[in-house]
């Protein structure tokens, strides 16, 4: 068995609203083989599949053909490992319940599971990256929303419909700050996705017109964390404010999580990681505050290990190694 | 195998700060002997121990003596099920870490195991109760305190250090009501438990002097849910608003719970139940509302199917028929 997992290699592909990036996976996390093509691009859903297996095909050939791959693991939004659908995703064109791994399989003539972006980020981390030998865990990515992925008992948390995870809608500040894609009032992801944090700048500055701030030399749009990071850096108060306000909402949030699921560390993920201890202090800071003494220096708040170009990617592959 | 178990017993004890309730339990769930003992009479752990034993030992006679008994589950406040010891239980009067699974195991002469009592109710509704084949449920304690036991993939979730599991302690209301007993503030069971509804009431009663009310024939010391609800029942408004008050929250706190592990149902226990549907449907209410779309009219929410008397008992004994 372990001489057959070393000498095969597992497809991960990552499907996202704007691209889809595939590769070719060894069991020890290299990736052979990439490559990517439009996802939105394709309104039907039977172009884009012709296209991936278009694109994959060379990919598979050049890894010895189908004989040496083990299956194919598949990250998409709304993804439903249970059946393999995925369910009414509202970043991508094609409506309702989409049976991706039945069609997948069929085309190739392999075997496909399939989850959430996230959750496969979270298996990615345990096989690969910084959660390797941890039974339990959460990950958080913090990108264009926020999402999760749950290990406890050395298993990912599915729930009893497979959408298990949605930490990013967890309601933070009742009567909060609006969700503009869900209606919601003060969930997570209003606060600590890439809008969120610009929201954050937007109302501090405006909050405090008599401040000076480096921020102020942005437009609105071209405000991100990335901006917010270059100025914290140049010691600017309001930009540092954005981060510890952030932090204190993420931290908050995250000791909520702990006293759920008592996980050994919680790993982030995604571009506010980029801002290092500028995010990182403040959220570990409010999330000990927030925990029962019984919970309290016990939980590593760690980055990723992993190359986020490479996440997405490593983490659909982890999936094909359980695959019966 | 079956036919083994068939034919032994399990013990359960549920150890609360006034008082400790055991029984011998079959496999099928029938307490056949019980009793029970001070707890807070013994501030010398050995003198407890002995105490227990003295009151068990007929029962195990009278059930056919040790060999007929599989081994010993308790429930406990602040009980680990990796270790077997309680640790800081705050209502206890052993202080530290006590190696309570060791110390009976000796003097019983049979293995034991312990976890927290709202894990063991959990464990116990699976078995015998209302969540009977599920594999995915929460269960929410709402009495004194708020606890909470969380079964997913069809196994609890102990966490890494077994304390996985303290809803009660999650930030509901940032900044909120005081927990007297933790410092936090705005925590579930500020607002959920006997206390907290105590609370409410009394503040209700505060914010509107000029609403007429049955609940002000009572001192603020003998509101509880079970006043409240003889209010709310002859159609007093100010107790029915303390439901929906109270149901507010606690709906919204289970939609967060809900997006962490996506259940099949969630199961509620204790006081506040006998309250029927004037807490169920404001909670209902309160946490679809706060559901993504995803997961809304999915999830069951209903009240335990054992007897509060006997739940504590076969919770506890329910995690004899896992010892290896």
């Amino acid at each position: 068995m372990a001489t057959a997992i070393s000498n095969s290699f597992a497809i991960g592909i990552d499907i996202g609203g704007t691209n889809t990036v595939f590769g070719i996976v060894d069991s020890r996390g290299n990736i052979s083989y990439r490559g990517a093509i439009s996802t939105k691009k394709y309104e039907i859903l039977e172009e884009y599949i012709d296209e991936l297996y278009n694109s994959l095909q060379p990919l598979i050939e050049a890894a010895g053909g189908n004989e040496f791959i083990k299956g194919i693991g598949i990250g998409a939004p709304n993804g439903n490992f249970y059946s393999g659908t995925i369910e009414y995703a509202p970043n991508l064109k094609w409506r309702g319940i989409i049976p991706l791994c039945d069609l997948i399989t069929k085309k190739f003539g392999l075997p496909s599971a399939l989850t959430n972006d996230a959750n496969a980020a979270a298996v990615g981390e345990m096989m690969y990256g910084a959660a390797k030998g941890m039974k339990d865990f959460i990950m958080i990515t913090l990108g264009t929303g926020v999402g999760s992925g749950i290990i406890a008992n050395g298993q990912l948390i599915y729930g009893h419909d497979g959408f298990a995870g949605e930490l990013g809608h967890n309601i933070i500040i009742p009567n909060g700050r609006l969700h503009a894609g869900t209606g919601a009032r003060g969930s997570l992801e209003t606060y600590c996705s890439a809008t969120g944090v610009r929201a954050t700048a937007i109302e501090l500055m405006e909050k405090n017109p008599e401040k000076s701030s480096l921020l102020r030399k942005y437009t609105p749009e071209e405000i991100d964390s990335k901006v917010v990071y270059d100025c914290a850096v140049q010691g600017d108060e309001l930009a540092i404010d954005v981060f510890n306000f952030t932090g204190e909402i993420l931290g908050m949030a995250l000791a909520n999580f702990i006293m759920f699921s008592s996980p050994q560390a919680i790993i982030l993920f995604g571009g506010l990681c980029k801002s290092g201890d500028f995010i990182l202090n403040p959220t570990k800071k409010a999330m000990e505050a927030n925990l029962l003494p019984i919970f309290q220096n016990k939980v590593q708040l760690i980055f990723s290990e992993l190359k986020e170009s490479d996440a997405a990617i490593l983490g659909a592959s982890a999936l094909v190694w359980d695959l019966k």
